[in-house]
């Protein structure tokens, strides 16, 4: 199974990274100057939401497969050919609660299949080309956040309440 | 760990079970007489919808916590107090291929916290009165529906793309 | 990701079908022609032991890497090469209750690497010429097996305690 | 359910804290003075073993129930009562890297159940006496040990060759 798996810990409570990545059509913390709109008028957090980014006038749609707010995390795939010669391309992004200091860990990881010779290069390449940099802006994107006021207020639209 | 755990095989392709259970207010299928509305316009498939069950006159509200369309199960919890005496109820309901012989496995389970004394009288009643009985009406709504044609096509619009 | 998937329901109860499918050491259900021993004299649920698998003059090693008594479930791969042009081969073997008429759901898995013109090939070659074919004469060792006797008193040794 | 979790982050490889931790019978580093053994000659990753643990004069027998060296986790429970007032006391130590910096997350965690009124007495008191203390003492543990010379090469038994 080809993975390419990437993970880290970020200075903010895990309730308040989820609460900016959660939205599946927010994608301005990952750093990827882009427009991102969700196709046929539906949410953010809808399991089946195709989300169309058009980024250096490349556009890519990839559809929401599975979304937890117990367990912080969401998965998805692509629509349609991947922009990389890569197969059945699925990835999840996740959050964890570092209880001992109030922080989090996130992970971001992907399983896919691509010609054997590539296999390396590909694990790679979504590994530090990909997740590695969309954490670290997501890193930056928490910390300016913070200058602006509190965060935890938004949490609270979206926790359990059984 | 209170919990309480009911599973069963039905004689349909777990995609056209799952075509059929994924949408969270649609809750015909098992064999409660009630009427089931969305709050606040949001969709039987986003995550954090909540459902307002009447039935004979009670009023149940129900959260959707996590929702998946690649391992086909959804998780749920209430909002406010359950209408028994128990806590932190949360439950899911998951439907696996038998590849066997093109059937399904479904399983429903529920973790909670009620009083020590009141454990095992609970996690049977969960079992008996609820789970084993809303799949016994599903397995009877699989069969009626099959009777009015096929299901196949309702499941290509929730299966991934990816 | 490539991965075959087999699964198919059993007419025993869940702790029967674990109780002799669980020695990583016992293959003899599974139909094929074999000596198989543990090396180093670790035992068949010791996670990190190593069986020698000999059959038809061909001689194979697989590593034991999880096995749960909880979720009735053992994962192992193999030591070196397989004996097929795939890469990091990871498979799974679990049994799950159908607790509404106490037979028993097995689920059997892999995940692996190979040629990208040769993934359905090998994906197929897994699920039909493998899992199924196992699975299949597992099916008809139990129904012998309870010919000769209750095998209920073996689970006890197994179960959990706590 | 009532759950106690708790997670810390450790300035070690995820496979250098999974070599200390990983056997069973192994528990030193947890801090408790106590004498531990397993019981009837099994090994320390075999699932089922039971450990006697004397510490104080008390004498507690803690079960193996699932063991992964895919996912480096350990599952045990007690056998016969637990020297507290709860039932079907379940626990898990989990180790995953960090790749980030190199670092690991470890959690620990159990479900458990109790008298209603003392339910967040025990979750507290398995998180904060239990839990955080113990890998506090871990964290100790591997400081020194990485005073008396490297840790990989315990790794390379237990990595999966697969």
């Amino acid at each position: 199974m080809a993975k390419s798996y990437y993970s880290m810990v970020l200075d903010h409570p895990a309730d308040d990274v989820w609460a900016v990545i959660r939205p599946f059509d927010h994608y301005a913390w990952a750093g990827v100057e882009s427009e991102t709109v969700i196709e046929h008028g539906k949410a953010g957090d809808q399991v089946g939401a195709i989300r169309r980014v058009t980024s250096g006038g490349r556009v890519l749609r990839q559809i929401l497969l599975a979304h937890s707010d117990t367990d912080r995390f969401y998965t998805y795939g692509f629509c349609g050919a991947p922009p990389f010669p890569v197969q059945d391309y699925v990835a999840t992004l996740r959050v964890t609660p570092v209880v001992a200091d109030n922080t989090s860990f996130v992970e971001w990881w992907a399983t896919f299949d691509c010609a054997a010779e590539e296999r390396d290069k590909w694990v790679n390449h979504f590994e530090k080309e990909g997740f590695a940099k969309w954490l670290a802006a997501l890193r930056q994107f928490m910390a300016k956040q913070q200058g602006r006021g509190p965060r935890r207020n938004l949490t609270s639209a979206v926790r359990p309440v059984a």
